[in-house]
């Protein structure tokens, strides 16, 4: 039996007759506003060649057909979502193991190609070895899964110690956990760097989970959580030939409250104006989320080495890298690139058919 | 005389000092978590060169200083949000004048090319004309404010009829206002239509301003405006090498609740798979917000001829063109760009200086 409760719009909504959804796109052709305003189920008959209904519209007369196996199937959980992670609070909650596989592999193995996406999507990041060791490679690892997002930083950019530097990021001094750009909207959602040489004395790499730092806040200050979640902040970046500003809190939940983006830059946070009493709510949790995020026990501690080249999810990681002897040289390309496109090729690479009819 | 009530910690965290501020880039050097734990102001001095007060901190005895001026700075609002904006509702609301300027003017004065930018940012589009009707010329009016968004329609694509297209958008049928790429988070916040040829009986194009429409419904109809802004929705889009999905909801709030994104494609709208009375929720807000983004009197009409491109802004303002005759000639190039650069680009091009000290 067709169940009671389904709500007539939404199977009509659904409908994927060839006059509803174009055959060759699966584009919906109709607007919401062209159904009948008191649609009901005019008759419900079992489909002929296998499990489901076929039913007829009033007032309309319209005809659709639903599999029973389409019907039950269940929701698309939201990939960006903290439920769709498995989060890690610490290294040993990786098991000491990277998420690692070699270039050679990656590029002609689907099956590895996939399983180092899957970890992006569900630890925040892999790490790719033997990438080769040429100008601009790091584009290339872009585009084995998707597409560069060029900024004002370029369509990559070199990190190493420049001698009039824009930014931090280009000194040899230490960088704590950050995520990057927060003063950009939208945000590069996915971050690259390629390292070509590493000799310095320093400059090892870490990196922290956001997402459980943000559940562990949740977990044990409610308030310091809800003054997070609850408050746009202002981030600025500002050259001779840039000037970016984004509002948004440090903790972003989906309309039902699930954490999807965490963005935390000490460098780049700038003056919130609001009441006094707003300000000191915001602050605690501000000083809680930060020894959180900085407590060296979440922190993966690692060393790139030339060839390494580490893709990590900036909505959710943060990343940082130890101070190193300005003398040493040290070389990475970054560049910055959108995780739907990381998602779109995950599912072309794993595609299964699921269709309404 | 020092406000009493100004919260310590955001003084301290806003000190301006080159041990607090990296000069050069302006960055922040310090973690709030390097901040004493109990910070209070040992010593308030007036500044002897100009309005303002030096402050010596207890306990760690670090000097600060600040302006009454930059204290007395409102608050940076987002320019992001329907708080911004100047929403209109129908033509008439535009006085039926199109924001335009003419490609030479826009690109030899800065005062024009200004003027244009804010269009985008208050009204949500301009339109250049007299654009030279050269193959990526729309690349080129991108890059006067910002960078491209390369996605799986390439930098820039073709619009116009196409034998095998994967999207409506390339046959001759009418596509009623939408948003692009609802399926795609980050989502092109900026979208760019340069005419070639517009031949076509038909092909009009029209313009719908999403927050207007967002915040007519949270007046006439709140049930409707929270059930929409309250439940993410699956867009999903689909070809031989490109599966795309977003949950977002269809009119996005900020944490504070002001619209900041709309998105709004019948084509694209994916499966929603909620219990019964949540499903008819949100289906009795969307055929609510479907009704006014759809009226023909919310839509402003215009021609897009040969030379003229269309900015807008793809977070708000919803396009849409009418039908046309499949042997008419029609063909416009559009890329998609994103917002943060075009509000930097604004940003440079109109610059004062305001800093704390």
């Amino acid at each position: 039996m067709l169940p009671a409760d389904v709500p007539a719009l939404w199977l009509r909504d659904n409908c994927a007759c060839p006059d509803c959804r174009d055959p060759l796109t699966g584009q919906k052709l109709f607007q919401i506003t062209d159904l009948p305003e008191h649609l009901t189920v005019d008759a419900v008959r079992p489909l002929a060649d296998q499990d489901g209904w076929e039913l007829v519209w009033a007032p309309d007369g319209h005809v659709s057909r639903y599999t029973a196996a389409w019907l039950a199937q269940p929701a698309q959980p939201d990939p960006r979502t903290e439920d769709a992670k498995q989060l890690w609070g610490s290294a040993a909650d990786l098991a000491d193991r990277l998420p690692e596989a070699d270039w050679t592999a990656y590029r002609e193995d689907d099956a590895v190609r996939l399983r180092m996406l899957e970890a992006v999507a569900r630890l925040g990041f892999c790490l790719l070895r033997d990438v080769p060791l040429r100008d601009g490679q790091v584009q290339e690892v872009a585009r084995s899964f998707g597409y560069v997002r060029e900024t004002n930083y370029g369509t990559q950019f070199e990190v190493r110690v420049e001698e009039r530097p824009n930014n931090l990021a280009f000194t040899n001094v230490a960088i704590t956990p950050h995520t990057d750009n927060p003063y950009r909207d939208p945000v590069p959602t996915l971050q690259l760097l390629h390292c070509l040489v590493n000799d310095a004395e320093g400059g090892d790499s870490g990196l922290v989970d956001g997402f459980a730092a943000a559940a562990a806040l949740r977990e044990g200050d409610p308030a310091a959580y809800a003054a997070l979640t609850g408050t746009p902040v202002p981030f600025a970046f500002r050259d001779d030939t840039t000037e970016l500003g984004a509002h948004r809190p440090l903790i972003a939940t989906d309309p039902v409250g699930r954490v999807n983006e965490v963005r935390f830059n000490n460098r780049s946070l700038g003056t919130l104006r609001l009441p006094a009493a707003q300000t000191e709510a915001f602050y605690a949790g501000y000083r809680a989320f930060a020894r959180l995020l900085l407590d060296p026990a979440r922190q993966l501690d690692f060393r790139l080495n030339p060839g390494d080249c580490l893709v990590f999810d900036n909505t959710r990681l943060l990343h940082a890298r130890t101070a190193f002897a300005r003398g040493g040289a040290r070389h990475l390309q970054g560049c910055y690139a959108d995780l739907d496109h990381l998602f779109s090729t995950m599912a072309v690479l794993g595609r299964k058919e699921a269709q309404p009819c």
